[in-house]
């Protein structure tokens, strides 16, 4: 009988590991759109505190900010929240591979953007984020949030009558690292890497 | 040995728990999404049997409305479904905090809204919804739906020159109690409350 | 004891299913996020790969293509991605029902379509997917993908100036089966089947 419990206790331990991989899907979905909407509104502090502690943020091909200070300056370098500002980035379509042992995720997102100022510019934007996340003091945080910019457009133009540049760096606020791949926005073709070759 | 059952017992019954919140996870976010495809074509009826018998509905600052019954009617209040309407809101980013014990649960969610009749307005919107849920007869109902409204702009506007006013109220449908906050859509700065400190 | 060791022996294995059940929802999520990255980018190949060898597609009316291998050619006549294209499919509010030992499901999903070419046209679009699933080869594929388009308008119109028609065909590619249903888009009403009477 006692290996008819030794059994038990080997299928069990197996179950708990499948469960805690169904738990950490909904604690990455969480802290995917936690991070969206501290975006939209400027709760920048908020949002540096998802990141894991050598954490990095990256970003429309402005180079690699590295540690959860460095990625709250950059945060802090784009505009504030207030009258007159819409800053929405939506996050959807999650693609999550999670190793829940080594306490590490991969995830694509996309975020689809409204940004503007009343009597200013007005733009839509879609970007792919592959990002990866790490499993630090018991809590998912961001690891790397690499966010691939498809296409930003005037509002009044359409994406059928051209793309924005992007702006390539943060006044005042130079990166840590050089941008881990080169690309051009809309209206050159971008796809970002893919993080997985199978689902 | 039976200590050994007992620990078993003890072990199961904890990652019971555990899947049930998982479960839960799932229903969560069908239910609310089924709402949303319900009010993109005015199924009220059917939305309105999403809601928990107390359940209540805020939405835009109109008051709250307490009630299955009276959700319904506010519901029914809404435009009808039918041709040259797009009356669109579609359900992203959910953030949820379940306590599958208790049978209550809280979700942020956002909606993208595409409102329109042939011929007339047509408006792009956004709000962050603050639910939240409760399990009733065996099945997740929502138990508050509160909408708060970001932005609404005409499409031929753009949100860069200027929102359009809430509608504060149904006509011919006093709500059972006032708003629970007091608020401007943009350009004025909203954030709507947070359920959680910490994701 | 051997009593309490069955009861318990059955006690996981019912766990091990609605566990089961958990895991097939992340993968599902995982699965259709994934078409919509790889069509928005015409990466054909990896899109028709999440088919059944016998999955169906049907879209916008134009008949339904049986087997992966007719997928794979239908996807093959879309425009193909580079400069200048945008034909953005996200993917979005599932309501998933899933039959985790038949290895079945059925999702609704919404796709919001932004899809143009430079210097021609700019469109807006969103479609609902009645899509059903099979656990095959141990990997959830997509057995049937229907699209029914709610509308598409014209970027520089907005939709409450009117519709485009639907291309109720594509160029040299005769679709293997008649639509399983007949309508029309914005302006005319639709609201897709509901694979579900209750969430």
């Amino acid at each position: 009988m006692s290996d008819e419990i030794a059994a038990l206790r080997a299928e069990l331990a197996e179950l708990k590991a499948r469960v805690q991989v169904n738990e950490d899907y909904r604690e990455l979905c969480n802290l995917q759109a936690a991070y969206g909407y501290y975006v939209d509104k400027g709760v920048w502090d908020k949002a540096a505190e998802l990141f894991a502690e050598q954490g990095t943020l990256e970003i429309a091909g402005r180079g690699v900010y590295v540690g959860r200070e460095r990625v709250r300056a950059y945060l802090k370098h784009l505009p504030p929240y207030g009258h007159g500002t819409i800053y929405n980035h939506m996050q959807l379509q999650p693609v999550l591979h999670i190793d829940s042992e080594a306490g590490t995720a991969k995830g694509r997102w996309r975020t689809l953007m409204m940004v503007g100022w009343l009597g200013k510019e007005g733009r839509w934007g879609e970007a792919t984020y592959e990002n990866s996340y790490v499993r630090e003091d018991g809590r998912w945080r961001i690891a790397s949030l690499h966010g691939i910019i498809n296409f930003y457009c005037e509002y009044d133009e359409g994406w059928h009558r051209g793309g924005v540049k992007l702006l390539r760096s943060i006044d005042g606020l130079a990166p840590d690292r050089p941008s881990s791949i080169d690309y051009e926005a809309y209206p050159e073709p971008v796809i970002a890497p893919f993080h997985y070759e199978e689902v």
